[in-house]
């Protein structure tokens, strides 16, 4: 087992990552401020692992009480939450209770929201069962759901008192979830980490083949760059916009396409190539640099390009983005590989001819 | 105009208190981040009063887009908080704009949700327009909608960065509101501020006359003893939960009906007879306190006993309280007039026969 410490000054707290960390309790338990939890999952993921999860804290002396919503970033709303909220009070779950997110990005969003809220607040764990999730969505304690008209529109920031990444629950990760999870990945090594993009570029095989090493080295570096990130920028205020790089026009693929069609990884691809193409343009971006993300993506069987909604609708979309400030939309984009900036300043019909480049 | 610091560490505030305050927008410019700002107000006040704050504010250059909400707590609800979602993203509104909530406590708890979720939280001002809203729950960061199982039960802390308490805004509020806001004020002296309490004894005919003099001074006294003790616990671990005084009996009141039948206030003021009711029967309170607390809650036109939901309905929806702890309500009682204590002991047939005796 590898832990990291994610470094916030009154609420730190630790990652372990490696295999079957479900079945020990002992780590889970030290976490708990009273012997009973909530447990927060899926329809696809309960079948798998509740039951284990479940079990191992029941052997503890844990009350477990558990509330399975339905798949999907489709569900990644208000009747949704309304479900966990509606259990936890028919349950009368206390603010003292631990609410335990198990699952993928979604699930831990939703429950991650649900924990800021009941009762103005409960102590909330992940246990995260996808890589995009491992790696990315259960660190830094972003929470929200949907709305209709912007993804993670409304939510919190709220931290976990602990994650536990089980590296055996990929085992059963679909072939898609992988590569939208490498998606984010190729991320952290694009903002700030060039020795682990070319780690990326040396090992993108091994990690398809879901090679175990591979897999934990890949989670472990990508937690260490979001650690440093959101210890230095809890809120957001400067440095962690590099970690939305792709993200806002991921969100306008997500948004405009409605929920659930493309994953999120797939829609942080698509726009992290708009991303690079805006930056190609600009001229910050060598070309040489471009054609190896390209190629990386490419290897990692991830969308090079966004879904054709049109220009002037994902332009509308992206109107409505958090990052917009007095109007103007801030892009997270690449100097080098391993260097992003945030800019202010992009000209609208740049930003346009990027988006059209890279529309299918 | 008076002005009160709640001194929190890092986002310490002011209270104006005064008369008038609504037409100057130059107490508010300075609390803006960026020249905008969305006003959330209710079918009541608005006519009264948007127009005036909207072209103070509109006078000192700052963009105004305004949500009316349907009046009372019966609409402190998802759906109604979800208006607020949609105007703003409709708006556009940025995560740099300002939530103004202008209203009573509904709108305040309500609005202050939505500044703490929209976008994972917006800059938020307060300018209560009720006694109740001006004493209480415009200061301390409360924030909450309710959930047909329990008042306030999905909610946040989220600080206001200003309150500004326009006196003349009570010139318009009715007797049963008045009387209302006056059940909070008590509190203040019930719990921790003899001398206050002596006052109201001196003055409460005063009061409900309106006499603008005795009114500003009752809201200073309330808001200089909230703010005391919010920035001693913000997000109440301790002290902040003596402010709770009435409202574990007052919430089962509330829930018990159906939102929206008893004012919260008389709800509290009932609840804090019942809670009298049991520190009496527990041999620590003294009759003549009692007998004091008694004669000055009918004086002030307010409610002595709860309504005849029955004990065991009463016990049942205490249970869901945001105070249960291991399974165990733990009650606000007083030990003297001025003098609150939290008790986690109480056996159960004594909080029966305290509410028995209290029951319409």
């Amino acid at each position: 087992m590898r832990t990291l410490n994610v470094a916030l000054a009154e609420r730190a707290y630790p990652i372990h990552i490696g295999r079957g960390l479900l079945d020990d309790a002992a780590l889970v338990v030290p976490h708990l401020k009273t012997p009973r939890v909530a447990v927060v999952t899926n329809d696809v993921v309960a079948p798998l692992y509740l039951d284990r999860l479940s079990a191992a804290l029941r052997g503890k002396g844990v009350r477990v009480d558990a509330v399975v919503l339905p798949d999907g970033e489709a569900h990644k709303d208000w009747p949704t939450l309304n479900l966990v909220f509606d259990a936890l009070l028919a349950e009368r779950c206390e603010r003292s209770t631990t609410l335990i997110a198990l699952g993928g990005g979604v699930v831990g969003d939703m429950a991650g929201f649900a924990a800021a809220t009941y009762q103005r607040g409960m102590p909330f764990i992940q246990v995260p069962t996808t890589l995009l999730s491992q790696v990315d969505s259960s660190v830094g304690g972003k929470t929200a759901i949907n709305h209709p008209l912007g993804k993670n529109m409304i939510g919190a920031f709220y931290q976990p008192k602990l994650v536990l990444a089980d590296i055996a629950t990929l085992d059963t990760l679909p072939d898609r979830e992988l590569k939208a999870g490498l998606a984010e990945v190729i991320k952290y090594g694009l903002i700030r980490d060039p020795p682990f993009f070319e780690w990326l570029e040396a090992n993108i095989d091994g990690l398809l083949a879901r090679d175990p090493e591979r897999l934990a080295r890949a989670i472990e570096r990508s937690c260490a760059n979001k650690a440093e990130v959101v210890a230095a920028d809890e809120t957001e205020q400067g440095e962690r916009a590099l970690l939305n790089l792709g993200h806002t026009f991921g969100h306008a693929i997500e948004t405009g396409l409605g929920y659930g069609h493309w994953l999120h990884g797939e829609a942080v691809a698509a726009g992290t190539m708009m991303a690079a193409e805006l930056s190609r343009r600009l001229g910050w971006l060598a070309d040489e640099d471009f054609a190896r993300i390209e190629a990386l993506h490419l290897r990692a069987g991830l969308p090079l390009a966004g879904p054709g909604l049109g220009v002037s609708r994902y332009l509308d979309l992206m109107a409505s983005d958090k990052k917009v400030e007095d109007g103007r939309l801030r892009f997270v984009l690449l100097a080098a590989i391993g260097r992003a900036v945030i800019h202010a300043d992009t000209a609208p019909e740049q930003v346009a001819a990027a988006i059209e480049a890279r529309c299918a």
